[in-house]
């Protein structure tokens, strides 16, 4: 049953250079796609079945109430100065609204989700194709709608527009002096994660955007499905990252369908391929050309048929597996976020692929760390492995995927140790890991002999003959061992009172000088991986110039 | 509300290499696209409520007729031996069967039409997707499906499968063949006509070509519709000719909402283009694409884009003249179909591109040649103008399409020329036309004044400002004129009793001489414009050859 899963390895890349896409600024989007047999498809829906009404919360249940709430919404582009009241008052028209929320994108936009399908139905009907001038129209009809305000009465006026919801991250020199106005590191930590993370909106609008996908793809293939994977559902995504798409077409009837053992039968003659790699190409090419052709606002699709992909259906897994973790400890995820950000300030991981960590290693790396702590602070995947109840059994292609689902089950240790602790005691960790010999498995929660010779090794938890970092060079190693170092080295500095701890006065309208994790996501000097005492010294003349120049204002006012 | 008529003038074309588009073996598809405002889709529609019954044979009726069979029909891969009684009765399962046939090409395949649209659905239900193994499938549903026989008592067995219906033309050596059987040229003429001339079910299987692509083409724009134009329905088609066809969006709703005068009001997001050329390459581009991907048997398929398309509503009742002027008198079609094979036998006509004479520009000058009779076998169009009821009325960006629909208003003048003598009258007046000044137009019925410089001016019956035959070169030109005069020399030898008359004796078993409208299909020896009497004395000297040859045959029995 297991091996009769069968696997897309090629994705579509879709760049938005404006409009719906926008809102997930400097996002792309990945469309994968996956197929399972009919009996692998049947062992899912039993495992279904046996969910109680308890495990409502689950990973699986709020996916899809959350495809659900975006089937029923549109997108309305608005004026800046829309009155919400009377915005929203004339959408109820056609049936309740159960959420909305405005966002600004060049432009401002509104997303209404209504109670029942229904009404978005009943909205189209009073929805009309602009008249345009010196310009024609591609008719194609989707969710993506326009406000007009008709008549001197009903213009906008000089009142304030609706409030945005922010679905931009903000940049790393204001980051810097909002964090730098915290009173400790932990605080920090906690400011760093909410200016990050996935906002509620912004997570309604990728669902959004997959249902907006899904419409284009059912237009050929009713039964299908989007859905999103990866950093915008696994707990630990920061605003702007990719949005990952996972194209399922498991659903698509007569597949099921019994021959008869003798007589007549009819088949539907259907486009032969030498593999499903060649399927999902077509699949995506045509919705790619779609997308490309009639989507308002989008232009220059790419369509990246070559890339690779993982085994889409293991990596629904490791984002639950992520999902889980994150949920475990408030901790894990403040961590994480501290040292993605620490890591990108750094160039330490990189928009581009490359032989640089990725974010998916670094937040393995953290789940290690925190699970090799002398009080574990999670518990390793072999455990949650040996929790798990029959109806979490999950065998992927060989691999087996099956690890408990509810949290109720799992006891965490008593482990008390502050974020600063943790953080300064990840770098120092990674700062003397053995990675020349040893192997990171956040399954066993062990160093592992490394079974191969790449640089750095971290296990796959569920394909767990894979490195995760297969790609990382040993320059790309060197560098972030030597940054880890630094950083330790820092937050020792700054723990002993150092001159990069927090001024004990500072005037209220005065910038703060940059300190604790606020100072870690300083500019690097160091381009290459330099002498350590050298590289240390250049790093706090940094600091007490930056310090001296944050003084000198002082002095000036 | 003429001139707010909008068209496209870019075509797909559309090349099958296999399956279902072979069954228009060696046709292509070119796909084109008009839109009109609503004014005028608002006055076709009063047009239409003004038929009364007795119009149901009008047509408008005809086409929308065939285009509900085609909605209501499929077309399913067979064996070869297939029983057709029990495969009727199998999908009588689904619905009564209102029409079937079988036809061969590259396999065996049948287009079943039901007497009712839910018999499809019904039919779609009981559809399995086929198991294969070492391949994938596109899972795309279409109304192409195949049969499978199961069971060892099932399968076909020695006996005769089904009768096919031919889908392509006779090879002209063996029409030469056949015509040279014939006692009189009016009979090879008829015989010629029903030999060429599209089939029943060719006409269907043309007709379910528009209704797949229209499938494809309303995933997206669900209310649009793919109406073949130009030979498919003018009346002068030939089996194998290609299928022009056209998309017509003009059925899309929402254009016609009224926006409020206060107030707010939505409209879709819709990508804008410079033109509509722009949108129609758009919305071609997304079918090619998924026909290329998901049609089974389509491969190659190639957009052209760029290819200028004549104003395609004009061009639907250029369809609509030709298959009127077809329907007046049977001896229309049998000239037309016998001068358009005997130019592509001679190279007049081509199926490239070029400065070629078109076969729309020889069946213009077929019909202009029959209103220059001493008593007109038709009338002029301005004629058909004048006895026009105020439904006919059509003005289409400006150019006055409007002519009688109803035939029983047109009194034809008392002509009584064979077939014989309209052929070789044919051939004597554009033998000595007088190209050099004159110009072709069917809406007067007389020689005008050449209005360009062009060799050859045939004037556009509805856009009369333009010039058919404008891409024709003074090469061509004189080619055609001095290949009327030797057709023309040798129908006068042929009626004097010449050697190429039919044998007055011939056995049963022997292969007649070609004779009169077969010799003139004999390939001919003048690549270009030679001396009219070098150029007579080769062709008789090949007749003479080959009678001889005939003879020895005879003789050598």
């Amino acid at each position: 049953m297991a091996s009769s899963f069968r696997v897309c390895k090629r994705g579509l890349r879709v760049r938005g250079t404006g409009g719906f896409l926008k809102g997930l600024q400097g996002s792309h989007t990945c469309l994968r796609r996956g197929v399972v047999t009919e009996a692998q498809a049947l062992a899912n829906r039993g495992k279904d079945d046996d969910h109680g009404p308890g495990d409502q919360e689950g990973f699986e249940a709020v996916q899809q109430e959350r495809l659900a709430q975006a089937e029923r919404s549109v997108l309305i582009s608005c004026h800046s100065k829309t009155n919400e009241k009377r915005f929203l008052k004339y959408l109820s028209l056609h049936g309740d609204i159960q959420n909305s929320f405005f966002y600004d994108s060049y432009g401002t936009y509104a997303v209404v989700e209504f109670a029942s399908p229904e009404s978005v139905a009943s909205l189209h009907k009073a929805v009309s194709i602009p008249a345009v001038n010196h310009e024609s129209l591609v008719p194609f009809k989707s969710r993506l709608l326009s406000l007009r305000s008709l008549g001197a009465a009903d213009r906008p006026t000089g009142q304030t527009g609706p409030q945005c919801r922010p679905q931009t991250a903000v940049p790393m020199n204001e980051l810097i002096q909002t964090l730098s106005q915290e009173e400790t590191i932990d605080q920090q930590v906690t400011c760093l994660t909410a200016a990050f993370q996935l906002t509620e909106e912004n997570t309604r609008l990728r669902f959004l955007v997959c249902s907006l996908l899904r419409d284009i793809a059912a237009s050929y293939f009713p039964e299908c499905n989007v859905r999103p994977f990866g950093s915008s559902v696994n707990g630990f995504g920061k605003l702007g990252c990719d949005l990952d798409m996972f194209l399922d077409l498991d659903g698509i009837s007569g597949r099921s369908l019994k021959m008869p053992n003798a007589g007549l039968a009819l088949e539907y003659q259907m486009k032969r391929c030498n593999s499903e790699r060649a399927v999902t190409q077509s699949i995506l090419s045509v919705v790619g050309e779609c997308v490309d052709r009639f989507g308002p606002g989008c232009v220059g699709v790419q369509k990246i048929l070559n890339a690779r992909c993982p085994l889409v259906r293991v990596a629904m897994k490791t984002s639950e597996l992520l999902h889980l973790y994150g949920r475990l400890d408030g901790r894990v995820r403040g961590l994480v976020f501290a040292v993605r950000c620490w890591a990108r300030a750094h160039a330490i991981t990189s928009s581009v692929p490359g032989a640089w960590i990725t974010n998916f290693s670094l937040t393995v790396m953290v789940l290690f760390f925190l699970q090799r702590r002398p009080a574990p602070v999670i518990p390793t995947l072999d455990h949650l492995h040996s929790l798990a109840g029959p109806a979490d059994k999950s065998v992927i292609e060989g691999n087996d995927c099956t690890f408990v689902s509810d949290l109720s089950r799992i006891t965490l240790q008593d482990n008390t140790e502050t974020l600063e602790q943790l953080l300064r005691g990840f770098f120092d960790f990674y700062g003397s890991f053995q990675f020349g010999r040893m192997s990171i498995s956040i399954r066993k929660g062990t160093e592992q002999n490394k079974p191969e010779v790449a640089p750095l090794h971290i296990q796959n938890p569920f394909e767990t003959s894979l490195n995760v970092s297969k790609n990382v060079n040993g320059t790309q190693l060197d560098r972030f061992v030597a940054l880890c170092q630094d950083a330790a080295w820092h937050l020792e500095q700054s723990a002993a009172g150092a001159p990069s701890a927090p001024p004990p006065q500072r005037g209220a309208d005065t910038a703060p000088a940059p300190w604790g994790l606020a100072a870690l996501l300083l500019p690097s000097q160091t381009a290459g991986v330099k002498g350590r005492r050298k590289q240390k010294r250049e790093l706090a003349s940094v600091r007490l110039k930056g310090l001296l120049e944050s003084l000198k204002k002082n002095n000036n006012r």
